[in-house]
């Protein structure tokens, strides 16, 4: 497909390049333009239908949208921002720099550019901020039949027209129905009489995380969404909603490793951009495993004196941290499906306890076989050992459980609070242990 | 609304119950049967209306499910079945024991039965696993008029009507529109000149994840699933899409942190289970992490004479296994989302170099800077750490990119082989240069 288009651009057959991305999906298309250079670009874009344009145009990078934009007129700008959703249109304005947005702007009509303006208000986590405002709403009295001719009339420009909500006319939300149950139902039935009036909602600064929850949740195509005075401002699609939840488990995953989010995929990310998601935690992690080594020099006289204890702090350090980072990770994972809470933590701990005590002592007696047999190390050291795993590996699977719930509750982000520093916490509670054990069983 | 429910069920006030169930949604309804105990599980699911019990029963933890299971009467359960949909009950059955199957079989009509029996040949991880036979089909020649007629009369049973797939009379997938098409289509237009010939489909034997990317690339609320002689079988909907998307991130998370993924919410993961999850990571890591010991060992007698060097190591091995951690995850992420393949090996490594080589820098100036002013080491020492440093974030950068990468080309699971033994990997090498360097500038 790539080739193709790039053959048909040199050979600067406009008709076939035309006739070939009709075929296509605006998503495909969108991907296609990231292969064109320069002139080409425009040129292509300028083949596409308005409407085509426009959906393509709303699945291109940031960056791509910026070329485009610089490069057409005032007239064709208007074109798509008029074809455009509104959510797609405010994403796009939230990416492009100052001078481009101010254009945008200049070339939206009044109204469009107030509501704009309006979703910009919204802060970046919130359900407002995710929300789309093309859906259609009915009214109670409506007949199936005049429900089906409102949709026909405004439902081309509407994101989604399968879940349509009823308002009064103060426009607070009194029931929901699918096009499903339209499609059902018999065309003389009232709306009021088959909508559904339980329904599930989220306000305007509702975490979006919530919103996917809900939707993931409760198997919804969308999701409303109303303002302090309870009434409908919008709705959030479950496609939307897919990339919400696709960024926020990236998040969570890059966070858990120590790394600041971006929103970029990783080759859109620049090598200077990556070197500042990635350095402050290295740092931080850095110095801190300072502390640490503090621990060993106080401990210098006694390691001196035996260096074979120096040769298990590696196994220590690492059993400890992939024993809390099992708990940490799993706990971080239930918090954000909703599985945990605050509430549980007892619960949690309970159970991480008896794990712990079971993971130490598997460890410690497979350990203990290894130092006897293999190593031929002496009884009191492999005490000293074994002693030190079993306490490392419970302590660790408490700490791991205990530190993302306490975050949780304390409001920081139980992803970045728990996994990065876990390990330290671990290790320089590890060697305190040892040092310990190993004086007083060793009477060093 | 779980008080509610308990205070009415020891009243015993079952007309109030039902007429409380009845305003609820199912998924609410499902998690409120968790909160009954003994013979109210069954004497309030008696209450719900066919269609809502089964609907309910689709949304509970398999063991819940069997307890009903066990407690119902044939001719009940026989009910229940007719009304699942039929990816449903395939899902349902694969939880339940031997016995229970028997039972559901032997109470199945016998058309659903081999279906299920088809079904439950689908490989775990495939299209065909997580597809429903409920959808909707149409003919070329149809009306739009006789499209809504088709889809009102055999819609009610089908998963989604939105998305309606034409096909001919040999089951071949033709094309593909939408109820929004048909809806703002004029009744009398026909079927096959407004479709989109341009279908994206699978085949039972894809990856689910692909099913799952592309779902959500193309912004689909279902997607068409065909057989090896291109015939629809199926048909994947985006609500199960987002199961199959938590379950994956959840997996691949649980891998990174060296767990076993299970597919259980963790309470719901006994102790012992949780344990059988854990361990045999932390023994492999943990007897892996001798393999760094010994280095240790190796260099006994070195380290005897300048116990100051064994206060870095915590600071390498931690320093190296977020570093390296940094990029693998990345990598592993950037695997999962499709946005890197086996052809941009080297434009990694180039990336992952030159990140490496600022992270490298850095951190040994501000190491640099401390153990020259705080620590008061002598240069030599310094230097020796430095060099190290630089060493080993800058290979950890290099393994963390690489390591995935090759793994997902050899068709293992990159985030099982990167993930956990990345750091194993980096803190022996890490030593290795480590006591190389020191040798050579301090004559040890």
């Amino acid at each position: 497909m790539e080739e193709r288009i790039k053959e048909l651009v040199l050979s600067k057959n406009f008709g076939e390049i035309r006739k070939f991305l009709l075929e296509e999906n605006a998503v495909d298309i969108a991907n296609l333009f990231e292969t064109l250079e320069g002139d080409d670009i425009v040129r292509v874009f300028r083949l596409l239908p308005k409407e085509l344009a426009a959906e393509t145009f709303s699945y291109m990078e940031a960056d791509m949208q910026q070329s485009i934009v610089e490069a057409i007129t005032d007239r064709e700008l208007s074109g798509i921002i008029d074809e455009l959703f509104l959510d797609d249109t405010v994403d796009f304005i939230d990416e492009m720099p100052a001078n481009v947005v101010k254009r945008v702007l200049k070339n939206t009509d009044p109204n469009t550019r107030k509501l704009i303006n309006h979703f910009l208000q919204y802060e970046d986590d919130t359900a407002g901020s995710i929300m789309t405002i093309e859906f259609v709403d009915l009214k109670k009295q409506m007949t199936v039949r005049e429900a089906f001719e409102h949709i026909r009339k405004i439902g081309v420009d509407k994101e989604t027209v399968y879940t349509c909500y009823v308002t009064n006319k103060n426009r607070k939300l009194q029931g929901v129905l699918s096009v499903k149950d339209l499609l059902l139902a018999d065309y003389d039935n009232i709306v009021g009489d088959i909508m559904d009036t339980n329904v599930i909602y989220v306000h305007t600064d509702d975490d979006k995380e919530e919103v996917v929850n809900a939707l993931s949740k409760y198997n919804f195509l969308a999701l409303p969404v109303v303002d302090k005075e309870s009434r409908l401002v919008g709705i959030v699609t479950i496609d939307d909603a897919i990339d919400v939840l696709q960024d926020e488990n990236t998040e969570d995953i890059e966070k858990m490793a120590a790394i600041t989010p971006s929103d970029k995929s990783y080759f859109k990310t620049g090598v200077f951009e990556t070197f500042v998601q990635r350095i402050p935690w290295l740092m931080i992690l850095m110095i801190s495993a300072a502390f640490t080594g503090a621990i060993i020099s106080y401990f210098e006289e006694a390691l001196g004196k035996m260096v074979i204890l120096t040769s298990f702090i590696p196994m220590f350090m690492g059993t400890g941290g992939n024993a809390g980072g099992q708990s940490s990770v799993t706990i971080i994972r239930g918090i954000s499906l909703g599985e945990i809470e605050f509430g549980d933590l007892f619960k949690a701990m309970w159970k991480e306890i008896r794990v712990g005590v079971l993971c130490g002592i598997s460890l410690a007696f497979v350990n203990f076989l290894k130092l006897l047999f293999i190593d031929k190390v002496n009884f009191e050291v492999s005490m000293v050992v074994n002693l030190t795993l079993v306490a490392t590996v419970f302590l660790a699977k408490i700490i791991g459980c205990v530190l993302p719930i306490t975050a949780k509750k304390l409001k920081l982000d139980p992803a970045v609070v728990a996994s990065p520093f876990i390990t330290t916490i671990i290790d320089a509670l590890s060697l305190v242990i040892y040092f310990n054990i190993a004086s007083n069983i060793l009477n060093i």
